[in-house]
Parts: C-alpha cells; sequence; structure tokens
C-alpha cells in the first residue's frame, strides 16, 4: 500500500478544488490536520465536525472539511476503513473485491478521488461470449449486458419494448428528487415486479428484469417501488450526461467498465492512511445527543463533542443509533423503510483465467444455484484467474446458516454449470456475505420499498438541527456506487462548512 | 388504580392455565416471585429469563413464567409499563386512551387478563349516524364500520365486490404463517394499492379502500403488501371463528365494539403492579450478548444474566438492540423491513358528549383536515364528552415539527368540520404522536411492504438461539391489537420453558 502524504491529500480537496467555500478555504492549520486527539479516553474529545463512519463517504467528507480548515474527527465501527468497499483476504496474502468492485464512466468524482490518491483502473475483462443460464439450458452470447441483447427465443421484442417504455420514465426523474417527478405518486405505488408483469408477456423477458433487479440492488423486484427503480437509473450518469439503465447494467461503457488496480479498498485504505490519526477505529457510534452546544457523540470507548456530526452510513444502519432528543418523525421514520439488500460474494481462485481460453468473458446470468451473475475478478496481468459470483437475496439466504463447506460446494457447483468442470477445484475460495454483516447490514445499498420515497424522501439528506446526513443513498449521481458514496461526502462537507 | 395481589396474579398464569406446561407448573417459588434484585447495580444481576420490553406482550410472557417457577427480570425502557397501551394525561388528574384502546369480539386473551386484573369493559358509544366528510362535503350514513356501507353515490356495489373478492382471499391464508398461502408469491408481490386499483373503478370505493389501510394500520396503501392485509384481516378472529375484514373495522361486533373502564392501560399498569420489583422500569436496553452458557442483556444501569432472553418489542424497535454474535441474516433484515404506522391521537375534552343529541355517534371518516377517523372517548357515564380523532399517515406527517397551538387549531378545525360549532371550544386537548415517539418508533403496529412477508416471514418467531420473540407483530390472532399482544406472551411462555 502506498501512504500519500497528508499534505497532498489536503491540498486537494474537493470542496476546496471546487470553489464552493473558496471564500473560507484556507490551508489547513496544525489544528485541523491533529484535532486535540491528545485527550484521555476517559474526557470527550472534541472537534469542529465529527464524522460518524469511516466509509467513503465519511472519509471524503473528512478530507474536505479538513482541507477547508475544519477539525475533525471520525468514527468507524470497524477495524479498518472502507465500509462496503472491501478487499476480501483469499489467504495467501492477497485479496479480491469482497465489495463494491466497478468504476465506469460519469462517476468522475470517485475518479478523481482514486487519482489523488494515486490507485489506477484497469478495463474489465469482457472479450467473449457470456453465459446464460435458464431453466437448465446453457447458451452464450455475444452482446455486452444483463438485458443488452438475448436469445430471440427469450422474447427479446418483449424485452426491448419494455425497457423503451423504463427508460423514458427514467428521463422524467428528477435526479436525485424523484418524489417530484410529475408521476411520482403513481410510480411509488407499486413494486418494479407489478409494473414489470403489466409490461410484458414473455417469461425470458420477466426473468430478465427479476435479474436486473437482483443484479443491480440485491433485491427482489418485488421488494422494491417502481419510482425507486427509475430513481436509481436517472442517477446513473453526471451533470452532462442524463442517467440510462444501460449505463446501471453494461460493462462496456457501464458502471462495470473498470476495475482499480490492487483492488477498490485501495482508495478509502490510502484516504484513511492519509488522513491519519482523526479516524479512530474500533469506535462504534452509540449515541447522538444534540444540546444547545452542539452534539455530543458516543462511541464505545470514545466521545466527542462537537458543533457539527455527520451521520455517513445508510439510513437503515443510521437507525440504530440512539438520538436524543428523539429525531423529527419524517426522518426516524425513513430509517425503518430503506432496507439494505441481500449481498454477498463468492470467489474462486484459479492457476489461469481458464475461460479466456473457451472465449468466454467470465460473464454470466443464471438461475437455479447459489450464484446468479459472475464476473473475471483477475488481477490486471491476468497472471492468475480468479472467478466472482454474486449471491443475491433468495439465493444468499438459502444459505443462511450453512457451513463454509457447503457454501463452498453451492458456489462450485454454480461455477462448474457455467463455465464448466475446470471450474470445479480452485486452488482458494473465499466468501463475503453482507446481509448477516454487523455493520452494514447488508449492500450494495439500502432501497426504497413502495411509498417510501414519496412520503420520507426529502428526509434522506434534510439535516436534523445538527445532524447531516452523508453516504451513497443520500447521493444525486450514482447512488449506490462508490462515486455516489464521494459525491455525498463532499456535497455534505460543504453543507457542513457552510453551515459552521 | 387498584393493585390486585401478586398471589392472584401467579395463580392464574396463562400458561399454567392452559395446561401447556402442566407437569412443570408449580407453585411460584419464592425465588421465581423475587429474582436476584438485591444484587448491586454495578454487578450483573441474574434470572432465568431475562424480557426486554414491558408492554403487554413482555408483561404477560413474565407472568406465564413466574407462574412456572421460572425467574424472570423485566427491563423496560420507560418509566411506565405498557409500551403502545397507555394512558394520556389530560391535565385534570384523569387520562384518556392514548394508544391501543379498544376489544371486540373474539379477543379472547386479553379479555381474560382484564378479568383477571379486575378491569371491567363497556360498549364503544355507537348511537346514531356516523359522519362521512369528502371533497367538502359532509355527510351521515347509519352502518356500522368503515367500509360496511356507504351512501350509493360513492360506488358501494364498486366496493361491495370488491370487499368480497378480497374476502375471499382472507379465507385462503393460513393465520399466523401467511407465507404459507398457496398464492403467497402472487400476493406478496404488489400494494394493496395497486390491488384496490386494479379491482375498483370509482374514487369512492378507492377511497374507502385507502381509508381502511389508513384507519386499520396507520399506513397508505401504498406501503403494504397485499399479501400482509390479508393476513392481518385472517388474525382478526380467534381458533373457532375465522377472521374477517368486517371484525377489523367495525365498531358492533367489531374490533371497536368496547372499551376498558378506567382506560385500557389499567391492564398493563395493574399486571405490572402485580410483578412488582422484577419489572425494571428507565432501563432501555442497548445490547444482548449471546455466550456458551446464555445471555447477558444490557441495559442503562443495569445488566442481567440469564439463560434465555424473551425481546417482546416490535421488530422494528428490536432492530436498535446491539446484538452479538450478529443475527442471522433473516431475522436481521426482517427487522429492516417492517416498519411501524404513522399514527397520532388528539383529543377534545368537552362537558358534554353533544354530539350524541344531535344523533351521532361521535365516529367519523373524513379527508381535507388532519384527522381522518374519529371516536367518542367519553367515560361510561357519559359525565363528559371526550372526542378522539386519529391523524395517521400524511396526516401526522404534515405537522412535524408543528407547535402545541398548531396541533390543537387543525385538530380543532376537523372536530368542527365534522361535528359542528360546539366542538370549538373544547375545556382541554391533548396529543399523543407515536411517529416520533423513541420507544415505540410508531403504531399501531409493524406493517410489511411487499416480498418481505414470504422471503423474511418465518424470522418473526424464529427464536436465534437463546433469543426468543414476541410482540403483537409475531401473534397468530390478532396481530396488531393488544389480544395479540398478550397471545404472543403466552406463546413465548410456552416456547422458553419448553426450551429451559
Amino acid at each position: 500500500m502506498t501512504r500519500v502524504s497528508r499534505r497532498r491529500l489536503l491540498g486537494t480537496g474537493a470542496l476546496t478544488a471546487a470553489g464552493a467555500v473558496a471564500s473560507a478555504a484556507a490551508a489547513p492549520s496544525a489544528a485541523a490536520r491533529t484535532a486535540p486527539l491528545s485527550a484521555p479516553l476517559s474526557a470527550p474529545l472534541s472537534a469542529d465536525v465529527v464524522i460518524v463512519g469511516g466509509g467513503l463517504s465519511g472519509l471524503t467528507a473528512a478530507r474536505d472539511l479538513a482541507a477547508a480548515g475544519r477539525s475533525v474527527i471520525v468514527l468507524e465501527a470497524r477495524d479498518r476503513p472502507g465500509g462496503r468497499v472491501y478487499g476480501l483476504p483469499l489467504g495467501d496474502g492477497t485479496t479480491s473485491e469482497g465489495g463494491a468492485e466497478f468504476i465506469g464512466p460519469t462517476q468522475d468524482r470517485i475518479a478523481a478521488l482514486a487519482r489523488d490518491m494515486g490507485v489506477e483502473t484497469f478495463k474489465t475483462y469482457n472479450e467473449g461470449k457470456n453465459v446464460y443460464y435458464r431453466n437448465g439450458k446453457r447458451s452464450l452470447y455475444a452482446s455486452d449486458g444483463l438485458l443488452g441483447a438475448v436469445p430471440p427465443d427469450w422474447g427479446v421484442i418483449d424485452l426491448e419494448l419494455a425497457l423503451l417504455k423504463l427508460g423514458a420514465m427514467v428521463k422524467e426523474v428528477p435526479v436525485g428528487e424523484p418524489w417530484k417527478a410529475a408521476k411520482a405518486e403513481e410510480w411509488d405505488a407499486g413494486t418494479f415486479y407489478t409494473w414489470s408483469r403489466s409490461n410484458s408477456l414473455s417469461a425470458g423477458a420477466r426473468f430478465l428484469m427479476d435479474a436486473f433487479a437482483s443484479s443491480t440492488l440485491s433485491a427482489r423486484s418485488q421488494e422494491i417501488s417502481l419510482l425507486y427503480l427509475l430513481h436509481y437509473a436517472a442517477s446513473a450518469g453526471n451533470e452532462s450526461t442524463p442517467g440510462t439503465i444501460d449505463r446501471l447494467i453494461n460493462t462496456r461503457e457501464g458502471a462495470q467498465e473498470s476495475r482499480f488496480v490492487g483492488g477498490s479498498q485501495e482508495v478509502p485504505v490510502r484516504l484513511a492512511a492519509a488522513l491519519g490519526d482523526i479516524v479512530r477505529y474500533n469506535a462504534p457510534v452509540r449515541s447522538i445527543a444534540t444540546g444547545p452546544g452542539g452534539v455530543t457523540v458516543t462511541a464505545d470507548g470514545v466521545a466527542v463533542a462537537a458543533k457539527r456530526v455527520v451521520v455517513a452510513m445508510s439510513p437503515a444502519i443510521a437507525g440504530k443509533i440512539d438520538y436524543s432528543p428523539g429525531l423529527p418523525a419524517a426522518r426516524a421514520q425513513l430509517m425503518q423503510r430503506y432496507p439494505m439488500g441481500s449481498i454477498a460474494k463468492f470467489v474462486g481462485v484459479y492457476d489461469t483465467p481458464f475461460w479466456r481460453a473457451d472465449g468466454l468473458t467470465g460473464q454470466a446470468v443464471a438461475d437455479g444455484g447459489a450464484i446468479d451473475a459472475t464476473f473475471d475478478n483477475s488481477p490486471p496481468d491476468g497472471s492468475r484467474g480468479i472467478l466472482m459470483g454474486f449471491m443475491n437475496q433468495a439465493n444468499i439466504r438459502r444459505l443462511d446458516g450453512a457451513s463454509a463447506d457447503e457454501v463452498r460446494a453451492a458456489g462450485l457447483d454454480s461455477f462448474t454449470r457455467l463455465f464448466g468442470d475446470k471450474a470445479a477445484d480452485p486452488r482458494i475460495t473465499a466468501f463475503q456475505r453482507w446481509d448477516n454483516e454487523m455493520w452494514s447490514g447488508g449492500g450494495p445499498v439500502g432501497v426504497a420499498p413502495p411509498g417510501a420515497l414519496t412520503a420520507f424522501g426529502p428526509a434522506l439528506r434534510e439535516p436534523c438541527g445538527p445532524i447531516h446526513w452523508a453516504g451513497t443513498e443520500t447521493s444525486d449521481y450514482w447512488t449506490g456506487y462508490m462515486d455516489g458514496a464521494v459525491r455525498s461526502g463532499e456535497r455534505v462537507a460543504r453543507e457542513v462548512h457552510a453551515a459552521l
């Protein structure tokens, strides 16, 4: 791991760079960099801002606020930074992406942060054909993306018509404010499942629309509001390029286009290292008390008094903190209505990426097994082959309570069906499930059931007194992605800086 | 308040009376009654069973387990027992029901408990006509219940046909296990809103179906799974009488048929008093740690070591506790997917129940104001008049941040529209909102969005090692009601007793 100098880091904070607070952005003072961390643990520390959560959103907010001269302390529950961005140890000293992994076009803010951290990207392996496995039948298709093109017998016209309708609706959703869409009430009244059944006839089209929900959100199409899905697609762009469904699901020119050399976790790991000892680990926050002078944030082993607090977590997990006084009703009830998806990743490490020689990308969509989508997770030089399989929603729930051997068997059963017998005996397997992981409670993102966005959506971002909200769920663009996390950190830093 | 003797209480525990554990049910030992409460606060207390939550479910479980000879400690966050059953102080030494209020036919277990506690019931005032107020027009109707009969111009045939269909579906839902219905997947795939729009044509029928969801569940029809609604109606009965929608919504022969003399809170207050010092107040539980020897439950100011723990709370609020090790995925994610409804009660106290003289029941269904349903909450002798108005979902959310004066003005504006100018100037008003209340997080009950019951429903009740789950949400019959809370307490006591 390369340690980036603090000077370099703090000099390139997005808040300063963007000029939003240019008048206030001064060279960081010594106090801003170090914060009063010399206080004993028994007495509360103090800072201008305390940030709850050391994922990409919290670390980005810390970087920008520190660069603007504010003193900051980050409290992180785990013993590592990154949150849902995690390098899964393979047991041989290397890691594979166990959480958020990819970067694609229009994801400008994570791209800028990675550049600042000196983390390079490379193209996701995408040469050859994809595997489609359904009802016991394996076939290959040439086109890119989950839904981009399917064999004629899957009802391709049916699917394309549905996607055209959906794409037209996506354009009518205001980015980051789906509750302001003219048809918001109508679209938030039912599920994507109901819509997909009313707007398709073929089993193949319906299967692929469910696969779209499952592989993009790790949620069943039954669980999500149609409006939420439209909002998610509308956010898959940037200020100059409207979001589209294609950009969500594609590898080439889509959200899965590229990966990070050394793994995505290098970005938060280097950023946290650059921030230094203002990031405190093993400090799960239990309570946030607001008083006349600001907030007192109490974590295991440490308390911090601050003027403002940023809660940089998903709504569902933010809801586990004890707030006093209680939060306004809209926010309190929103946190009960934004559940995390059900996701896991299973990884097999082979001597070579053997599927490439078979003319396969390593990408697959499947039913009937534990794994419903795969990618080639090999290192840039292809010096060994790593297959990664997503186990989403019902698939991972069927493995509740399964032993490590059972999980391995289920994962390899899927891999061999999709990629042949050569997949049966990897050197290493590894497994990361998020749905029972204590500090994330699921992934990749919080999803909105019907009725939530229209009634509670504005509470996603609206500050509650000195409590500000960040996390990828609050982002306008690329909500659910690393880019959205970084954007939310930049936005909340501007918000807090202006309020201080 | 009458204090019921502990001897009487413990001698009539339902677990013993039901004979379910007759072989083990002995006269309560001194240890069972007192538990080791003499230990200093700095050392953990110990008991066979610790119960988290002193609402009706937790108190009932404590009663039955103590009666069966188990030592029990109840930890309650508030300074009072009863949970969502609460006597709202009127400021003159009296109270009015601020939470759960009514009792009706087939609600046998709350009826038995009330009898044991010496709390009498009386009929909800129901003479005369109900008020219907919609689109600025006030009219009266003679029939009982929210949906039972509506003026012809509301599309009564349309509504009745929809209710017939719904009633037929209710019969196909296994009580307490809706996920086992033959059509569970289909019915859990969409919202009640979507179903109601597909199965009605008139605005009047649709309004009343939304009013049904709002007044029964304090949730929008958009928020709830069709399967959940069917499940809720299927539970509105008992072992010999199948649940029906009519029994949910009716006053006469329905869930609103009767009230408790002195207020519903007399039941938990007397039960808690009878249990004595095994109930500890101001003790919000923060963590439950499971180890080889059992559980350690840590609350503010007190810790209890026990063999088993009963979490007698709604899933959403149970999700705020820190569990170590983490809970199985199904349970962890269920707690993110069972949000509480948005409910408040507004009360006006008048010299007389003047609406009775006008030939009105005091019951109303309305739109366009802060209050969407009302009842006559006067004492049994009618010595003064109390109007109670429900402020549900969007209505109460519009009052987020409103001052007491603004709430009073909004409530009285509704009352006068519904009951005339005599309602404009009550002696007293009182207000209880639950959606920002810290320890319940909403009410009357947790509701399931689409996809939750089929994927996560069994986790409502399934124990996680030594952790058992109670609360009205877990009940087979009368889930969402006081009766369901008592039933869940009785069920969990049998479950824990058998496991010890």
